[in-house]
Formats: structure tokens, sequence, C-alpha cells
């Protein structure tokens, strides 16, 4: 093999902050403090700031190249200097999702072994009731705190003594691109959490990645809201790529909820904003109330679960803002599609467009899909034909955290097997029709349970839906549904069918039964669990 | 050391192509073919084609991983099915540089040792001329030519007929990402060029580099005009960059005058295209004379040398057409900088904003830069300080092809030195003050001959000025000027001085002499060749 003559360089995290240095040194992280005052950091003030955390993290707490340190925190300027501090330490950032049970909190914890844990001082009391004094942890350090603050844990530090113990000068330790830079256990809803643990190549891949005109299209003239939580899938990847583009970054801290989001939209005139259907939800019934101008944001993300097409619309027709499907997994760094429209889309109608928009999108530069059936035969990109959704690329696990690689999630030619059934048209627009545990197999043929939940959230009764399988000895399964109506509503499975029928959907699609449920059972990352509904109903 | 556990992804050519065929089927290389017409290939067909193509050479050529295959063409769809099945075979894609002297191009295919090379028909007689019947060469493959063809060249092959023979379930060959891809050789104005040797990994990454929102922004609803040409510098990145998003590539043969490359964008509506100063002041006086709407251009690329203000601004003012200037070097494979205004240059006036656009730009996600003295210190980022230019990144060459790494294009500290002299300013903006080889020193003090240069050519009756240094007894080096003048015009020594002295130049920058020259001395891309002044008039 005749190698390439070209430089070796290593593709690290550090060259992402160094950039923002370097060539945006007044562009900013924005935050929501605690107390609901703005805090602004600039990106030369961070990188500073960084190199005293990764230097003081070295040589006052002892953290060694590899070690896993948990951060446990809102999106914040003190979470983003830990997204870099960490991996320039040579460490493992450990984003703990603070909506784990104190069960699953307690087994990541110990099952990473994180050596120290950072913080929120909002989150203190949560973190001390969840996973307190865990045996590997040697430190606890506290932000967003009083100096008088009491607490269970034992050997605090302050984070910003931490900080003014630091050098500048010190040397970043990620020096190969191959060293693991991020760890983000899954939710799963069945057995323990499984660890992704990325590489700072991977993670590197995924910024250029989310940086593309084809995928978000970051750039230096935008300002990023970044309401995904950072403890959630790396915030979508968001906190590396804003600082590698020098878009300005704004977290909302805890404030999550939909007015405060409003005002930071409109008083910062973000560009791009990214959060769950859910979120976006709250916005449009907040801004239908108390009228803001929230039109310069350019890409509204959306993701975590599909966007009811509805509220797309009303995004779109009502608030002038475009809205940007995208779907990922934590093993995936997330990213996997974006859902731009192509060129040859700008000729079809709202409704055509609209159709399109609820897909979740081609895969971006990097990211190969297949969709494969029972037997492992690739099946056709047809826009109809369903099959297990597969993929590989730069930013994809390629086996889980101190676990044996199992052929449940991994192929023998080395595939993801995500869990997804999708369809995939010709151009590349993967459709998710359903989670493969969630798949309603009856008379031999599938049913998408996902289908049908995005159809009947349009019928103007009913808020949220959950189709699931019960066993029927006729047909091996049968769909059933688990409703939440709107407050003060109501509606039968007659009704209910009928509009699944002006839909377009074949009666055998339609569930045998509907039941009304005041809150449907979901994950800690608010995801549907079926599986409690299938083992409550399934009898 | 902890590695992360992602996918070992190589990041390799054919992921381009693989891409390209999945997502975007239908969308097109579009090459003004040798009679004139337009043809169109979609990208379904261009990768069966180069599957086909990449088989061929292997078996029918016995073209063996690393060997070196050159290519002698024009910008069109074959040259493209090169650029991807070439690497795809495990080869070496070596551009020919047409414009080169026979000695040159002789010394290169004899360098590189290239077993095979591929020759634009419209090219033959031009090839025959300089490298005819290497020996290293086993076989010519010719396209764009008729059957019966009369050639001096032997073991002549058929361009499609090595198609047809092809096997389009061949296995790419291109497995390791340090595998070289890509072969270019700079042309030199002192001694023999040299080669930079890319590697897949480094062409991948520098694809991505052209696709960020910060540097060309490529996406799948642009359509490319690449002028640059495959044989100079990979056409800047175009064709892998242009394949990897989708955007629809026009490629316009050696049609490169005004009068069809302006055609060719109006009939397209193309909205990015590439070239030198030298074509776009071309087609400015030929939109001149037979206006045409090329409004759709959001991006007019200008690379190569310095766009003249001048002419910025009549782009910008008369043809709604933003200009935006990228700087790189073979060595760069070559992206290293385009000069996108930051958000922080809204609110200047247009004037202004012109003046950053006379600067390079600030480095692409991936490139860093620094200056240095004499000494080896790095000198600020404060837009005044001149110091030498060093770069490092993923595709930045580490060593020349078959030649010892020498200090003085290499710092010991793993940088390239460019040969640029240039300031960079708070925010990252380079702007190329001069080569290190045409730097005046007079008086102890650095005089930068572009500067003066590029503000001569701002007086009405000047065409072209090159500013050289003459040796002087008193001041070490003298300016003088060579000029240019537009046709029917002439100036005398007080009137030129007189407008420096307008323009902000102080006395001691002045020429101290000015002489009339019909043609300027170039290298053969186009660049002035200063040492041919220097000898000529440096008695």
């Amino acid at each position: 093999m005749l190698e390439g003559l070209m430089m070796d360089y290593q593709l690290t995290l550090d060259k992402i902050i160094e950039h923002a240095r370097r060539n945006f040194p007044n562009k900013k992280v924005i935050t929501k403090l605690p107390d609901g005052s703005m805090h602004e950091l600039s990106y030369r003030e961070m990188h500073s700031r960084i190199k005293r955390l990764s230097s003081a993290m070295c040589d006052k707490l002892g953290v060694e190249i590899g070690d896993r340190v948990g951060t446990f925190a809102w999106n914040n300027h003190q979470h983003m200097e830990l997204y870099f501090a960490i991996p320039g330490a040579g460490a493992v950032c450990h984003t703990l999702n603070i909506r784990l049970s104190p069960e699953q909190l307690t087994y990541i914890v110990d099952h990473a072994e994180d050596q120290v844990v950072f913080i929120d001082g909002t989150l203190l009391p949560l973190y001390e009731k969840l996973a307190p004094n865990r045996p590997s942890v040697k430190y606890h350090v506290i932000f967003n705190v009083d100096k008088d603050v009491e607490t269970s844990l034992d050997n605090v530090v302050f984070y910003e003594d931490l900080i003014a113990e630091g050098d500048e000068a010190f040397a970043w330790r990620n020096t190969d691109e191959q060293m693991a830079s991020g760890l983000c256990y899954t939710s799963g809803t069945t057995g323990n959490p499984k660890g992704a643990l990325y590489s700072n190549r991977s993670t590197y891949m995924h910024s250029l990645g989310v940086l593309q005109g084809n995928s978000m299209a970051l750039c230096e003239k935008d300002t990023v809201l970044a309401v995904v939580p950072q403890f959630h899938a790396m915030s979508w990847g968001l906190p590396y790529a804003a600082v590698y583009c020098g878009a300005n970054l704004l977290m909302p801290g805890q404030f999550l909820q939909a007015e405060p989001l409003a005002e930071m939209i409109e008083q910062y005139g973000v560009t791009v904003a990214a959060g769950v259907p859910t979120i976006w939800n709250g916005l449009y019934h907040e801004l239908k109330n108390n009228p803001r101008d929230i039109s310069t944001i350019r890409a509204l993300v959306v993701g975590g679960s599909a966007m009811p097409r509805a509220l797309t619309v009303a995004y779109e027709k009502e608030l002038g803002v475009d809205v940007l499907h995208a779907w990922g997994m934590t093993e995936m760094s997330p990213l996997g599609t974006v859902c731009v429209l192509q060129s040859h889309h700008i000729d079809l109608s709202d409704e055509e467009k609209w159709d399109v928009k609820a897909t979740q999108g081609y895969g971006i530069s990097g990211v190969e899909m297949r969709i494969m059936d029972e037997e492992g035969n690739e099946l056709p990109w047809d826009g109809q034909t369903m099959g297990e959704l597969q993929v590989r690329g730069p930013w994809v696990v390629r086996q889980y955290f101190r676990l044996e690689k199992s052929e449940s999630h991994f192929t023998a030619d080395g595939w993801f097997r995500t869990g997804d059934v999708s369809t995939i048209s010709e151009d590349g627009y993967m459709r998710i029709t359903d989670r493969t545990k969630d798949l309603i197999k009856s008379g031999g043929e599938w049913i998408s349970s996902v289908d049908i939940e995005n159809t009947l959230v349009g019928h103007p009764k009913v808020m949220e839906a959950a189709v699931f399988a019960v066993p029927d000895p006729r047909w091996s399964e049968r769909p059933w549904a688990g409703i939440t109506f709107v407050p003060g509503e109501t509606a039968d499975k007659d009704e209910l069918n009928g509009y699944l029928a002006t839909q377009g959907f074949v009666k055998f699609w339609w569930p045998d039964n509907y039941i009304a449920i005041d809150e449907l059972p979901k994950t800690s990352t608010g995801k549907l669990d079926k599986k409690v509904l299938r083992a409550q109903y399934g009898q």
C-alpha cells in the first residue's frame, strides 16, 4: 500500500475550542442563570477557563487519561466548559441523565466508575437523593451554589475554586483521536442502560456532520438555542458544532418552560432552535396566548420523536418558521438524518411538502443506511417496503461500554441495528414506521403502530395516543390504542376508527379496542413506554 | 489509553459516490462536450460507469494498488469518473497540468511513474507533443475521440471500450483511509515541480471542509460551475464536494471563454462558480457587451490570486453577485481560507465590507494558521504585523512525493511553510502581503509588492502591474514596477506615484522606476513570474 503524504493530524476536540478562540474570540455562550439573569461568556474567555479547568482536574483532582468524569447539570456555560475540559484532560465526559430513576443512575455511576462528578447546584438535592457518595467517586465538584451550602456529599470542591487554581499554559492531553471523549447511557425500556463510548474522532466528525449544508448548516451567523439537554445524547452535538462554526449558543439552564423560551428567542434573535416535539407544542400554545415574533428562526429542529404533522403546519403557516425534522440515536452521537427538502421538491404544493417533512429525512454525509428483511436481505428503497433499519458511519458505536458485542445490536458485517423499522424512498428519505419491538404482526402482515398514532393525534379530541400489540388467538396480534383525550373531551371506538378510515387506513389496521388513559406511560426521556401497556392489557 | 468504542469507519472516497448514488440518484454532472452540445449524466449512471471503469482498470490494464494513473483532460464527466474510479481501484489519480512545459510534463510523468494515462481526445495532439510514450506508461486510454483517430502513442485503449468490459459488481479497493488517492505537482517557478500526494482521508476531510456553512456551504440545492480546471489543485475540491452534497455540477470542457461561460450560467441557473480572477475579469467585460442575468450566482468563488477590489465591487454593485475570496495551495488540497463576512461586519458600510472582502478570509474548520518572524517566534493577530504564514490540518502535506523532507518547507514542530507573508486580524482574517521570495526589504523595512500592485491596477490606465526588488547600494533593495497599460494609454512615474500617494502609500514605498511591458511574464498557472523581471532588470 502507498500511503498518502499528508499530515498525521489528530481529529481531537481541543481543535474545536482552539479554532473558536482564534477566529471567533468575541462570540458567546449565553446562559440563563438559576436566578433568571443572563450570563455572557466569550469564546476567548471560555477557552481560558477551560484550559485552567483541565489543568486543575489533572493536578488537583488526580484525573488520569481515560478516567470517566460525570456531569449532572442543565445546559449552561459550566456544562459547556466541561464538554471541552474533560476531554482536554484526556478523560471521558460522562453526562448523567438527571431524569433516570435512582436505581438506573446508581447503576450507571458505578458501571462507568466515575472518578469525579460535577454537579449543578440547582440539581444538588436531586443528585443527593439519587446517587450520593458512590464508591468510585473521589470528588464532587459543585457550581451554581453558595459557599455555605449544606450537602450530604463528601469530598466537595467548588468549581470556581478549581478554575482559579488551574494553569492556562496547560497542554491538552487528548492527543490521539481514538481516545474516548464522551460517554452517554441509553435509557432502554428493558434491561440495564447501555453506554455509548464516543471517541475524540467520532465526535469531531459528528460536528462536521452537523455543520453540513444539507444538515443543520450551522454557521457563524447563527444564534443557536439548545433546548435539548446536554445530558441527553450530547445535546445532539450542538455544543461542539456551534463552537466550531462560531455561532452564538444560548443555554436555557433549567428554564425549559414555554414562556422563558419564547422570551429568549425573541430577545436574542435565535436562528436555530433544537428540541423535542413536546417543547415545541408547549411553545406554540404559549405564543397563541402571548404573541411574540420568533420569525428569526430559520430552522426549528425537532428530534427525539416524530413531530405531529399538524404542529409542523402550524409553525410554518402561522409563525413563519421552517421546521426541520431530524432523527438519531445515542448510539449515533446522535445525528443520522435531517429532513431538508431537495431541489426536486420545489414545485410541490405545501401539503405535499409537509408530507415529505413528516419523514425523518435523508442521511447526512457520513451516515449510511440500509433496510433489511428478517432473513438479512437488503430491501429496496421504494418508500413502501418496511424493513429493519441498520446504519454505519464514523460516529456510530461498534460496541457498548463494558458489554460483550451482541448480535441483537450489531450485524456480522459491521452495521448497527437501530431497532427501528422504516421505509426509505428512492431519494433517501427515511420514514420510521415503528420500533422493532412495538411493531404489530397481525395475520402475517406488519401494522405500524406509529402510523396509527400519528394519525390519531390529528383528531381534534385526541391529545396523545399509544398503539400496542395484544395477543390474539386468530390473528396472532391485534392493535389496541391507549388514548389521552383533550381535557373535557372523549370519543368512542366508532368515531376514532371512522376517522382512521377517512385518513386512508384499511379496516384491518383499525385498533380493536380504545382505552382512555389519564397519562400514557413514558420512559425517562419522554418516549412512550408501550411495554407497560402490553403488560397491563396483554392478558 | 481508553479507546472510544466507535466504528472503525474508513474515510475513503468511495463513500462519496455511494452516498450520491443512494441519496441523489437523479442529480447530474453536465458537460459541454467538444462539439459544443451538452451531456447530462446522473449520479446513478455515473456510479455504475465508475464501478465498471475501476474494475476494468484493474482487470484489463493491470492497475495495482498504489499505482499512479495519469489524467490529461479538461473538466468533463470522464474526468469526474476518473476522480472516483482511480482511487476506487486503489490507485492514485495523478492530474497532469496541460499548461506545463514539455520538460516539466516529461519530468512529472517519469517522476510519478504513471502506469496508465487517460487522455482527453481534444488534448491528444498536445500530449503527443509534450510527453509521448514515457517508459513507465503501459497504456494510453483516450476519450472524446473517433475510433479512426491517428496517434503516435502506442498501446492505445478506447475509454468506452474499457467501461463496456468492466464489472459493476466490482468491490472498491480503497479500503484504508491512509491509502494515497491523488497526486498533484506544484508548478514552482524554481527547480523541479514537487508532488503533493493526497490520501483518501485527507481528500474526504477536505470535502467536508468545502461543505461547511462558513466555507463554500455547498448543498443539494446548488448548481456548481467548476471553471477552475481539474488539472489544477483538484479543481479546488469541488468534484468531490459537489457529488457528496448532491449539487449539480457543470463542467465546461475546453470552453473557458467568457461567452460560453455566461451562456451556461444563465441557462442552468448556476449558484456557485469558481475560477481565477482573469476568468471573472473576462466574464465581466463580456456581460457589459452582451448582458445576461447571472444573479442566480450566490457565490462567485475567486482563488489562485487576489481579485482586484474594483472587480469585486463591479460584480456586487452592477451584477448582484456575491464575491467570495478563497485562498489555498496545492499542498493544502487546496482550500485554506474563505472570505465569508462575520456577523459583526453586518453594520459596516459597503466600502468597509469590500475592504474585508479583499482579504483572503479566515481558516475553514480544520485549517490552523500562524504567522512567524524570522527567528521562529509567533506574531500577533492584529491585522498589521506581517509574518511568514504557516499552516497545518488534516488536508495539508507533511512531505513531498519522493523528496526528502526539508526545513525550507516544513518546520521542526510540524507546520507547513506556505512561502507567503501575511497579516492576520483579531478575528482570523488573513491577508497575503507577499510571497516570501517577492518581498522587498528596503532599509531594513518590508515593502509588500502585492499591496502596491493591487493599488496600481486600480489606476484607470493600468491593466496589470508587477512590482519587484532591484538591488540598491544604499537601501539594499528598492521596488521597481513593470506595467502593462490599457491599450492606447500610458502614464509616467510622477502620475503613478502621485496616484499611490492619494491611496495612502508613503513615499518610501513608491517604485523608483516604471517600465512599460507589453505582456508581463507569467508561470504556467498564470501567476506573475517576477524572477524573470528580477533577472532582466536586477543588474
